[in-house]
């Protein structure tokens, strides 16, 4: 996958995450590979039985192991593999290519104000009022739209949009095609038809925010719709008006917060998760996949189900569930046992 | 949020909204913030004790608050304080900036119609029949493909892509990202491979439609998919080929419509629900959040639940399966008891 | 629909399907439609009494029917109505418009490798590495990443995003807006915040392979997230990092898969349904819509519910749940027939 990469010799790769090597010395592996890759530039990584039996015949360049684990490639001995390969896949990291500079192709306000270490691409369109922060990168087809503010190192890559009064702080990640700040769903039935509610507010991004692909945070009907810090966000999710993120909250792929919801600081919400409008939910409560939420969590446990209930309940129910057709045939039962009670 | 707005001193507001004022006049107040921000610049409002408790000690600029209301801040008393607040809400909207005239580096095809007024924004691509009608405005990135047609005052925003011999009719507004006409999904499965069904219909919009971001409605595999007028679509929503969406229907994000749904008049259906293919919705039906709808539903009730049913058996259901294991300890109370009863 | 078609006489289409024409001869039609559309250019088809019904009175162009149908339209009498309708939608494909060439607009990297016969749209955006295969139509908008490759025939919409090293095999098509590569969803608690799991791994999609709308594939941890051939993925749908989808396999809008899911040849997946990560699922096997799937999948039948069991089983709870109120009055009524029984 990494062709741009030199990669490593064996040697070098010892000496970097300090093990104990078994196998030539200088032989070149080039990209960090599952368990199991038959990639003889691969490094992998073994914890235990189920990664050696994976690893064991595919052939890979070389795996890192605990001390004393027997495989048949090359192995680099060191303390804790799984860290070690976090290394390697960190050393592994290209960014997408971006010039510096202005690219002569961008559309930038003479309004705009752009620290001159930001680099921003092709097609990219800036609007009045925006503040482009040290070190951002702007990929193509981006539109910083007016009076936005990208912190600080924030990306932003291809295709994202905010649309207005939109402030990413330092370090926040926008994956390609997600909008901020689009108008919020707010109608009223004016007895012909819907009347749309204007939607004037933001959106303010803490720092070190991620947000995923094709993701969708409306801005606030007034005010500001609010992720705190540290917040990871999956693709295609979709956070409503008004909604206010806690601190260190991950929300994963396909959920939904209606309008005016509140999470909590260290919320973990799973994927395709539902959220009534104006619920709120407590400091460390989770949510497991699919779950709904109608009405405020108020104690951080884990919640399954619809409406979501702690998860051993909820376990409970379903297993209660699938014991019906069993559940209904001892009823039966009893009612036939009393029916020839009564007929004696 | 509001950073070019120049607001009103309260006596202009004053003024403008026909109120009495308990504040300095000359005090000058810029957006409308929700109850509770914390804005010395903002305008909120009050309906009632709720909302008072969240103002006082917030320092906002001022409050509109029913007469003889009394809180710690600047009020303007009003007869109807959230009407006169959706006043300051519209007052307070600015469009996305966009030039008058046709962008130099957009790229208009020459056999496109394009009227005087419109707005086509940088790197707009305008296909060939494409035809833009008056005060249309149409942002920077937007696709409108071949024999589209936008009526008047049609707004695109970034990112827009109408694939072909898409029509929208006058007012309607399609947020960033969305996507009209692409392909339905349709194969048939030859024996050796899917085979794609081609699909060569179209989209048609009616007025005033209003459809959120990161949606898809894709072309009719022939004919056209149909959303009627004042349609209000929410973000992430799919809409499969050949769908009908009746006048002033609602659907909130996330909900899925399978190919040749009929959605009727008035419907309202709420976030992440499933409508399988084929399947026709009567006026006026509500639809709770998350519901799948596989068979038709012919009364204009409220409905919930997998499959769909009326609201008040769907809570029953909910409760009863909340009450499984209670129900599962009596009927073995009851065997129990018999039990002994057979003994004795 | 489709303006730019001249259509066909009767005559002409008569000669094309080999049929026994019952009209005008030299009344010319000009697209297909569905039945029932009061389309006098129309040509619609017949396979029965619900077709025929629409289509009389609704004074369409001409009708495709088995021999012997009486309609009050022209009509075309042909073995197989549906096939013959099928050659008329092939017929009327119309490609968006695209230039020969690479558009001057178009920024393309010194060091990408593009073949001269592929069509290179307005504002596209190809970076170092990438390689454009034979007669491949890259549309407005989209950016092929660093090291990407496109084989022959391929098809990317507009605003197609490919991050890095993403392959796509001859014929694949990706419809607008999808964005492949974008970093897979991987963080560790490291006791103060969420860190980073590095995402290098890459896209590889096998030949023939269909993606919607605004769908996410997301690139691998390390290796390749990959999705074979002849794949059909519909609009919304999230495929997470390092997931493996095999050959034909079909997937319905808004489905959600967690990081490493693999997915068997030709398994049929319903829109929204939901992939807890690492589980397997074997060839063959059918999900209806709306499936949560949280455990591995091992023989091939149709699963259906939360969590998945076979259809079968699925529809039995389902009865059993709706009759709970029933269930519950009938457990009622023994316990009162047992306590009054007590009291004799």
């Amino acid at each position: 996958m990494a062709e741009r990469m030199e990669g490593w010799t064996l040697e070098e790769l010892a000496a970097a995450l300090g093990g104990q090597l078994n196998g030539p010395p200088e032989k070149r592996v080039l990209r960090p590979v599952p368990a199991g890759e038959p990639d003889p530039e691969g490094i992998t990584f073994s914890t235990g039985p189920a990664y050696d039996e994976k690893i064991r015949g595919s052939g890979v360049g070389v795996a890192l192991v605990s001390p004393g684990t027997e495989l048949d490639c090359p192995t680099l001995e060191v303390p804790h593999p799984r860290l070690s390969f976090g290394w390697v896949l960190q050393a592994s990291v290209r960014a997408l290519p971006l010039s510096s500079g202005i690219h002569p192709s961008a559309v930038v306000s003479l309004d705009a104000d752009i620290d001159p270490t930001a680099q921003i691409g092709p097609f990219a369109v800036i609007e009045r009022g925006a503040r482009i922060g040290p070190r951002a990168r702007v990929y193509p087809f981006a539109y910083v739209g007016e009076d936005c503010v990208l912190g600080e190192g924030v990306v932003l890559y291809p295709h994202v949009v905010l649309y207005q009064a939109v402030r990413l702080g330092a370090g926040v990640i926008v994956h390609a095609g997600t909008v901020l700040g689009a108008d919020g769903f707010g109608y009223f039935w004016d007895g012909r038809q819907q009347q749309k509610i204007p939607q004037v507010g933001g959106v303010i991004v803490g720092e070190r925010s991620e947000i995923g692909a094709n993701a969708c945070i409306d801005r606030a009907t007034c005010g500001a719709t609010r992720i705190a810090s540290g917040v990871k966000i999956d693709n295609l999710v979709q956070i409503g008006h008004n909604g206010q993120i806690g601190a260190h909250t991950v929300i994963a792929g396909q959920t939904g917060l209606s309008g005016s919801v509140t999470l909590g600081e260290q919320v973990v919400v799973g994927g395709q998760c539902a959220f009534k409008d104006h619920v709120s939910v407590v400091d460390g409560a989770i949510l497991a996949g699919r779950t709904g939420v109608f009405s405020d969590i108020e104690t951080a446990e884990a919640y399954y189900g619809l409406p979501a209930i702690p998860v051993k309940a909820a376990l409970r129910q379903l297993a209660l569930i699938k014991r019906l057709p069993e559940i209904e045939k001892r009823l039966r039962a009893l009612e036939q046992s009393l029916e020839s009670q009564k007929k004696t």
